[in-house]
Order: C-alpha cells, then structure tokens, then sequence
C-alpha cells in the first residue's frame, strides 16, 4: 500500500457551497491509486465540508437558508464577535457539519453515490482562501 | 498492510435508525484485518450515519423525533421540493449528521465503545434501499 | 506502510470543550510516523469530537451555550431519561457533532490550520472519564 497526498486552494465568495468533486476525482487520477480511501480535511473553523445533492442547485440554496436560520448571525447568546455578527455563527455551523471526511475509492474512481458531491461550505461573508488536504491511502 | 471492501444493501422503511453493528462487525471478521481501520461510508444524501446508543431503544425514538422537530416536513423556508414535503429536510438531516465513519480496529474487533451501535438513519418516508460501502485498512 | 494504536483517557467535569491536541501530537511524535492519516475516535455516545478555534476560549463557551439551548435539558419531547435530564440531549448533541475524525499528517507534523484544535466535547453534567483511539497509519 501506498499514499498520495495534495493541498486544494479554494477561492469562495460569502456563505455557501463551493462544489470540488471534480478537483478531488483529478486528485485521485493522479495517484494512480486503484482501490483505497480519499480523505478530505478542511484546514478552518469558520468553513466545513458536506457530502451533498449535486442535481438542484434548490438544494445548496436551501441549505444555506436553512444553517442561517438555526444559527443567526448576531446572536446575542454569543460573547465571541471579534471579526464580526457571523464570526461566531461560522464555528457553530463547522461543528454542526464536517471538518473530515473518507471517501473509499474502487477501480480508481471515488465511490460517490449517484447524486452525492463533495463540496465545501463557507460560512463566512468576506471572501476568504480555504485550503483543503486530500490525502489517498491505498494500492 | 493491506484492504478489504465490501457494500451492504440495507432496507428501509421510513424515518428511523436501522443498526448495522453485526454486518460490519462480519466483515471485519471477513477481512482478517486484526489490527487497522474500518471506515463505513453511505452513499446516499436523504440517508446517513450514526455511532449511537444500541441499549435503550428510546434512544433511537428520541433522536428521530428531535431532528423531525428541528427540521419540519414542508418548511417554507425550503424551496427544493422534487420529491416532496421531506425531501429537502432529508438532506438537512444528513448534514447534520456523518455520511462517513472510520472505526479502529484491534485484536480483530472494532473498537466501539460499550454502548455504541452503527446505524443508519433513513430520513425519508418511503422505504428505499440504502448502499453502505464498509472498507478496511490493516494487517 | 505501518500503524500506531493508543488509547487516551480525558476526565471531565461537566459541560465543555476539552483540548487535547497536544496529547494526539505526542502520540504522532511516538508513532515516528512522517506521511500519513491520524484518526481519532471517541467510544462514547454522550460525549464527542470536535476540531475547533483554539485562540479565544469564548469560542468554547459560546458552543456549549448554543448547544445547550438547542438541546435543552429536560425538553418533554424525550422520553429516554434513564440517567437524568441531560441524558438524552447528550446524546442529540454527539449525533449533532462528530464521533470520528481524520486528520493528515506531513513532516511529522499534523497537518491542522493555524486556529485548529482538537477537542472532547462532553455533553453531561457529572464528571466522566472517557477514553479515544488515536490510530495513525502511514510511513
């Protein structure tokens, strides 16, 4: 067995889900890797990673509406507001979704169900540059 | 070191958590792996995982009816709705949770905890038939 | 390739975010591992893992108190109440973050972001001792 690892850079642009199925898939294409598992690492707190439905776009829309209902920015029950009203907001919607996750991979491709895509969720307002480890383990 | 993968086929029938304990506990067996990690990963996006309380089945009730409460059937704020009034809130529910799962494996068990059990927790209300991809890494 | 198995064990003492990212980088140091995958896995379903900001300890707090008013002690929507009001909302609140976690390794070091640490989460009010898995696998 062997491993294979590459750091993505991702540009996103306010809250939302930013797909890298196809970055992750070219990834795994040049490892060479056959049979094994993908593991994906968020490096942030204020951005996370979520297995999705990647068909409507309704559904990312949805989930966004969704997380900034359950976790408003400004918040008054939140002491933390260094970098502003969805500074706090972002880390509770990272720890509510994923900072790692595996994908198995078969015959040198991900085993990604037919409507799951690998995407990364920013919560943060500001622009921001995320980085994202994808790490291969296998033969 | 080396791998083994193999894919359940488990059936469902409406919101509710479905154990799977003893089919990955199998495979490990299967496997010979004596020292490794097994990693369990769906691959559906209305359906997801859980490593959750296997004694008391109140357990299995209560979360299935605080996440029905957290994410309410037609909910306005959804727009996608392709499938009907859980469609969408399927697939909040499984942000919520984990899509993937990676265990520990030692003296050729799984390492859980004495009241973890493996679940599946289908959130929709038509029985599907959910593809859990279990596959292992050791020696 | 090879692995590296040690179990840690962490008291608590009631709600709140406990670090122990020092403890999983020594365990690195130990494996003598410098390319690879840390896998880290709670056997508990009340208490859970989190990574999470590491600079201002109001970040801690803030969580525990959304957590806590998300899932509230007591809610009458639960039925399993075996150990006490806050029994099954521990167990809500594991379902809600993470039980497994996997994080690269490069240089013998892991590969976290500047702000990220590694954190139990424990959900109940009585002092705990609970114990995770650090697997690393790689070279």
């Amino acid at each position: 067995m062997r491993q294979f690892q590459q750091t993505l850079t991702l540009e996103t642009n306010g809250p939302g889900l930013l797909e890298f199925t196809d970055k992750t898939t070219q990834i795994v294409a040049a490892s060479g890797i056959l049979t094994g598992v993908a593991h994906v690492f968020c490096r942030h707190t204020s951005a996370s990673l979520l297995i999705q439905e990647n068909a409507d776009p309704d559904v990312q829309r949805d989930l966004v509406a969704f997380f900034k209902r359950l976790v408003p920015d400004g918040d008054p029950i939140f002491v933390h507001r260094a970098e502003g009203p969805d500074d706090m907001p972002a880390h509770v919607k990272t720890a509510l979704t994923q900072t790692t996750l595996a994908i198995p991979i078969a015959n040198g491709a991900l085993m990604l169900g037919t409507w799951q895509g690998i995407y990364l969720f920013e919560h943060r307002r500001r622009p921001h540059t995320r980085s994202v480890v994808v790490h291969i383990v296998g033969d």
